[in-house]
């Protein structure tokens, strides 16, 4: 894609989960890993809600392991018969799925500390492909695990940001974009042919244009992303000084 | 994957967008197409999120027409350079990109009425492959459309919106599965035993268990999904008894 980012290492996130599917919730997890990973240098090429279908687990994470450096699932790890990540994980590169000593010791303290019974429906959060790495989580305490380039995830997403910082301090970051937004209250179609010129002056600059309509005005969000600072200061520089010309007022964000 | 929605047509929703790769943007508009395809009957079986990249366009284009009944798209039929969904269509499709007609007598009437220019930028806008049917524009005039099974829609939520309601008008719906869920004031842990046991009692119903924690309590949303209103009444009466018996304090919504 963008010449900006091709010497990033690149991700990919699995979102399991009917719940997503159907409507009945609105994903928050993608937003969050996708800025976490635009800060550490990490392009996120591309995302998959898929449900708690055997199968498309299989699919997908064999897909996008093969595809991309890094992948992060969310979702379907709880004690309930719904949860059946882990086994599709196992499923997909081929070994088996067995009890995880250090999570088994793990979970047992945690819930005699909590006065809890440790039934068999709990045990089943210490079933993991062989060979799985845990991933600490501070939140509610059963771990997530890590399984080749694969990290996977909780679904409720405090548990899951707090895993994710877990699992992110084990990835190589890259070189992180630097981002400025020109607000121009402009209408898309004017800006296009100038917009268009300046991104065939800069082909080193990811450039997009959003459009917005909000308290009656029509205009656009010109979003440029960019490694080399000086080049990004130089191209938005030229592009405020094209939306004055045009007379969109001109605002300079982020 | 559930009994329940087997006989439901299927469809796929593909967000092409790099500001939604980015984190710059929070997407509203698949849950926004999961709620209203799960009202006419159609199986919601997957989402993707790409980027506004040729070649990641028409392969997940090409494996989603191939997979599922329907594929919506959003995003990226603008005016500006980095709309490219149109031409990406037409590749996939294997059919040139040509001027609609019936889009451009469009464009010209809307912007003749707005008193603003219709220039190259904006014509770009009736650039579709050859063939595609137009999908009514509500909102602010210029068209999606259709080829077979795919219908490509804008990403600017209240435009996407608009033509998504012109478009669901042209396909088939399927029986709408009915959805109640039993709030149950217990850890996942504790319920996961009676579910599993419940679920096998009634494989034609969807269940699923979504934990949460609020004002300082743990609980689970347990969502039953089925097209038999009988079956699903039957089952949830068993399953608001069986977390009563357990202290759970059961509440039934929707």
């Amino acid at each position: 894609m963008n010449q900006a980012a091709s010497s990033q290492p690149t991700a990919c996130v699995l979102i399991i989960g009917n719940e997503i599917l159907s409507g009945r919730t609105q994903d928050v997890n993608l937003n969050y890993i996708a800025k976490r990973l635009a800060e550490c240098g990490v392009r996120l090429a591309e995302a998959r809600v898929i449900p708690d279908q055997e199968a498309a687990i299989i699919d997908a994470v064999n897909a996008c392991r093969a595809a991309y450096d890094w992948v992060f699932t969310t979702g379907g790890i709880g004690p309930t018969h719904d949860d059946i990540t882990a086994e599709c994980i196992a499923k997909a590169f081929g070994v088996g799925l067995e009890q995880n000593a250090e999570a088994r010791a793990l979970l047992e303290r945690q819930y005699r500390e909590r006065n809890v019974e440790l039934n068999e429906a709990r045990l089943r959060m210490a079933n993991m492909p062989a060979g799985a790495l845990l991933v600490d989580n501070p939140v509610s305490g059963a771990p997530g695990f890590q399984v080749g380039n694969v990290f996977v995830l909780a679904g409720v997403p405090s548990i899951m940001q707090a895993m994710f910082e877990s699992a992110v301090e084990h990835i190589p970051g890259g070189v992180p974009l630097s981002s400025r937004t020109v607000v121009a209250y402009l209408p898309e179609g004017t800006l296009a042919g100038p917009l268009k010129e300046l991104q065939g002056e800069y082909p080193d600059i990811d450039m997009g244009s959003y459009p917005f309509y909000r308290v009656g005005r029509f205009g656009s969000n010109l979003v440029l992303r960019a490694a080399d600072e000086g080049r990004l200061e130089e191209a938005v520089n030229k592009l405020v000084a094209c939306v004055d010309q045009l007379g969109g007022e001109p605002q300079l964000e982020g």
